[in-house]
C-alpha cells in the first residue's frame, strides 16, 4: 500500500474550494476579454534550448528539466532536451517570434496557465502556480496609450474579484533613471542604490542613510535627501498625483520623458472612467531593472498591505530579441493566481464556495426514479445544474448531503404531491420550503437563481 | 539567434482556433456541471512512486520524469523524485484516497486538464494532450443506475458541441464474459480471442476464423461460428437493443447479471429521454480488459467512423486499491480533447472561430481619444467585450484589421457623427451599417449580438 499524497509545493484542492478558485479564474479570463484579449496556451513543455537563452544561473537553477524514461540515465550529454516553463513570457516571445507573420499587431494576448519553478519546498511558495497574464505586443513600435490601457484592465479585474480596496502603483523607469542621473548616480550603481532605499521600511531611515554615505555608495548627504524623498513619494487622487509629478521640479531629457508619459497615463485613466482612488503614484517600485524600460506597476490590497503586490508588470523595450530581429516593444501584467489564492485563504478573505449544483432531485423511494430522472432532464435543458439522488435513502440525509454540499435547492415529489401535480422544494440558503405546481418547476427554480445571483 | 519553436507532439494554436478549442472546453464543462458533476484540478507533477504503483512496463516507459536542475545527473539514484501524470485516472484513485474522509460519496467529479506520454512522435500523435473526465465514485458499492447516467452526458456534451451525429455504443463485460465461459473460454484465452475477433474488419472473416481454429486456439467451428455471430451483434433504436438482448438466447449467471444491467441501463436511457438514435449495443467493443468490469461505452462519429472512438470508458471495480484499503467502485468516461480537436479540423469540421472580440471603437484622429476610451468602457460595462483602436490610423486599415481578426463590429464617431450625436456601426458579418443615437448604441450592439448567438 502506498501512501497518496502530493508533493511539496503544490496546491490541490477539495471541490468546494476549487469551484471558488475556478471562479476566479473565470472572473478573470472574462475581464481579460472584456478588454479585448485574445486567448493563448502554450505547451507545458519547451526545448530547453530554446526556454533558457535569456535566463542566468539563478533561473536556471529552479528549472524543471523532462526526460522520458529512455532517456534517463543518459546524464553526461548536457542538458535533456525538455524543460517546464517558469513563466508565461518566454513562452509569450517563442510564441510571437514563431507566429510574427501570422499575428495581428499589436498582438493583445492574455495566456492563464500554470508555471513551475523548482524552489525548496516552504510554506506559501510553490513549485507549480497559475500565472494569469495579459501583455500587448507591437511590432517595431508602440504607443504608450497602451501602458494606460492596463491599469484599467487591472481596476476591473481586483473590483469584480471583489477581494477588498485595491491600489494601483505607478512608477517609471525613465524618471527614476533621469532622476538618479541629475543626482550623478549612473549604470550599475543606480541598481545598488535602488535595494537600498527597498529596504526604508525594515531598516529605517538611518541605516539606510547610513549605508548609502559609507563606503560603496560614498553618496553627499544632500543626495541622500533627494533619494529618500523621491522614494518616498506617494500620491492620493488625481489632482494630487498630477501635483506631486510637477513638485519633483525640472530635470534632464530622460526625466522629463517618463513624466510626461505618466502624466498622459494619469489622464488616460480618467478618461477610462478609472476610480482615482485605484491608482497612485509611489516612486520606489522598480521591479526587474534590467527589463522593464518605461512604466512599472504594482497592485496592494489596501487592508492587507503584508500580501505584496498580487499584481505587476511594466513596459519593456523588446520582448523576443532571442528569437528575431524584428524588434517587438511590450507592456503586460501578471497575476500570481495560486499564491494570491493561498493568501487570501489565509486571511479569511476567501472561502469554500456554495457548490455548482443548483437543484439536487430528492428520490424518496424507487418508484419515483423514472419520474425523478424526466424532472432531472426537463430543469437541465432550462440551464439548471443538477444533481440526481439515484438512489432512494431517508430524505434527512438527503438533506444533510446537500447543505454540506453547498447545493441549495431540494426538490421533492412524494406520492401526495405525484397526486396533487405539485413539488415540494426547499431552499436550504432560506431555510424556507414551498409548494410548487409541477409544471411551473422550472420558472420557479430559474427565478430564484436569479434573485440569488443579482444578490452576489 | 535561435529558432523560435515548439518540441514535437505538441499541439499549439493561433488565437482564432484556440477560441475555438476553448469554446469546446467551455461546452464540455459546462454540460459535466449541468449533471452535478464537481469540478477537481490535480497538480501536473505527482511523486513517482505514487504515479507509478499501478503501471506496467508498457506504460512506464511513456512516462516523463522531471528534475530540477540540481538533481540532473544523479542518475544512479534510482527513478526521479517527480514524474508528470499520463492520465487523470491515477490522480484521480490518489485524490480519492487521500481525500477520502472529506469527500462525500457518491463523489462526483469533473477534470479537464493536460496529461504528458513519451511517445515516439508521428502525425496526430500527442505528447501533450488535453483530457476532459467524468467519474463517479461510490464507496463500498455503487448502483449501477450511475452507468445509464453517464451516456446520458455523453450524448448532451456532443449535442452541444454539435459536431454531427454520433452513436454511443455499450457493451458489458460480464455479458462478454459470461458468454465466452458458456462457450469454454475462460480467463487470458478471452483476451486472447477478443484481439483476434477485434481483426474482423481488417483481416476479413475468414483470415480470423483460421486463426481461431488454428494452433493455440483449437477452436471449433461451431464455437467460432457464435463467436463472430455474439461479436457482430449491433442494435438499431431502442426496441431492437432489447430484442437483440433476448436474442441471445440464455447464459450463466454472470452473462444473465450483464444481460440485466444493460436492459435497465437502456430503460433509464429512454426515462432520460436520450434519443434512441444516440446509443446502440455494440458487442465486439471490449476495452481495457484488466480494468473494466461492467458496461463499456465507446463513442463514434457516424459520418467519421475512421477517426475511431471519441469518448470512452466503462464500470470499474475498484480505483484506488494501491492507496487504501476502502473499495471504491466506479464508472467514468474520457474524452480526448487534443485529438478530436486536432481530427475534426483535418476533417474540415471545426474552423477558426470568430473572435471572442465583440466590438472595435474607431479611432479616425486623435482628438476622438478621450470619447473612444469612455465609449468603450460604457459598452464593457453592458458585458460587451471591446477593444479600443489607439492609435489613429486610416479607416480601411482598421476595417481590415477587424474583418481578419474575427470582429463583427465596428464603431465609428466622426466629426460629422459628432456633431449630431449618432455614431455608425459597420456590421462586418452581414456587411450592413447602420447610424444609431449614441444613448442607444450599447442596446442596440446587445440585441444584434443576442440574435447572432440565437442562430449560433
Amino acid at each position: 500500500m502506498i501512501k497518496p499524497r502530493t508533493p511539496a509545493g503544490v496546491m490541490e484542492l477539495l471541490p468546494r474550494d476549487q469551484i471558488a478558485f475556478q471562479r476566479m479564474l473565470d472572473t478573470i479570463r472574462q475581464t481579460f476579454e472584456r478588454f479585448g484579449f485574445l486567448p493563448v496556451e502554450t505547451p507545458v513543455m519547451e526545448l530547453s534550448e530554446v526556454l533558457l537563452t535569456k535566463t542566468g544561473g539563478e533561473t536556471e537553477r529552479q528549472v524543471y528539466f523532462v526526460q522520458s524514461t529512455g532517456a534517463l540515465g543518459r546524464a553526461d550529454e548536457g542538458l535533456p532536451e525538455l524543460a517546464l516553463r517558469f513563466d508565461l513570457t518566454v513562452p509569450l516571445a517563442r510564441y510571437v517570434a514563431e507566429h510574427e507573420r501570422e499575428l495581428a499587431f499589436p498582438f493583445r494576448r492574455y495566456q492563464m496557465q500554470r508555471v513551475y519553478r523548482g524552489e525548496r519546498a516552504q510554506r506559501g511558495r510553490f513549485r507549480e502556480f497559475y500565472q494569469c497574464d495579459i501583455d500587448v505586443i507591437g511590432k517595431d513600435s508602440l504607443s504608450s496609450r497602451f501602458d494606460a490601457e492596463i491599469p484599467a484592465v487591472i481596476a476591473a479585474v481586483f473590483e469584480r474579484l471583489a477581494i477588498g480596496a485595491f491600489t494601483i502603483q505607478l512608477n517609471h523607469r525613465k524618471l527614476l533613471r533621469g532622476y538618479f542621473e541629475g543626482l550623478g548616480i549612473a549604470g550599475e550603481m543606480q541598481l545598488l542604490v535602488l535595494r537600498e532605499l527597498d529596504k526604508l521600511d525594515k531598516r529605517g531611515a538611518d541605516a539606510v542613510r547610513e549605508t548609502l554615505a559609507g563606503e560603496g555608495f560614498g553618496l553627499g548627504a544632500e543626495v541622500i535627501d533627494k533619494l529618500m524623498a523621491f522614494s518616498q513619494v506617494r500620491s492620493h487622487g488625481h489632482a494630487d498625483a498630477l501635483a506631486k509629478l510637477e513638485a519633483l521640479g525640472s530635470g534632464g531629457a530622460l526625466f522629463e520623458e517618463g513624466r510626461a508619459e505618466l502624466r498622459a497615463i494619469l489622464e488616460q485613466l480618467k478618461a477610462l472612467g478609472v476610480d482615482e482612488s485605484r491608482y497612485a503614484l509611489n516612486l520606489s517600485i522598480a521591479r526587474g531593472l534590467d527589463y522593464y524600460t518605461g512604466v512599472v506597476y504594482e497592485t496592494t490590497l489596501d487592508a492587507w498591505p503584508q500580501i505584496g503586490s498580487i499584481c505587476s508588470g511594466g513596459r519593456y523595450d523588446n520582448l523576443a530579441g532571442h528569437y528575431t530581429k524584428s524588434k517587438l516593444p511590450g507592456v503586460g501584467i501578471s497575476i500570481g493566481l495560486t499564491r494570491l489564492f493561498y493568501q487570501l485563504r489565509e486571511a479569511g478573505l476567501v472561502a469554500a464556495a456554495d457548490s455548482t449544483v443548483d437543484v439536487l432531485v430528492a428520490l424518496l423511494d424507487d418508484s419515483g426514479l423514472e419520474h425523478a430522472l424526466a424532472l432531472s432532464q426537463r430543469l437541465r435543458a432550462a440551464g439548471l445544474n443538477v444533481e440526481t439522488q439515484l438512489e432512494a435513502r431517508k430524505l434527512a440525509k438527503q438533506l444533510q448531503y446537500a447543505d454540506k454540499a453547498g447545493i441549495r435547492f431540494v426538490v421533492l415529489r412524494g406520492e401526495d404531491e405525484a397526486a396533487r401535480g405539485v413539488a415540494t422544494v426547499k431552499d436550504l440558503r432560506r431555510g424556507a420550503q414551498f409548494e410548487v405546481p409541477e409544471a411551473e418547476l422550472t420558472a420557479a427554480l430559474l427565478v430564484e437563481r436569479e434573485q440569488q445571483r443579482a444578490l452576489g
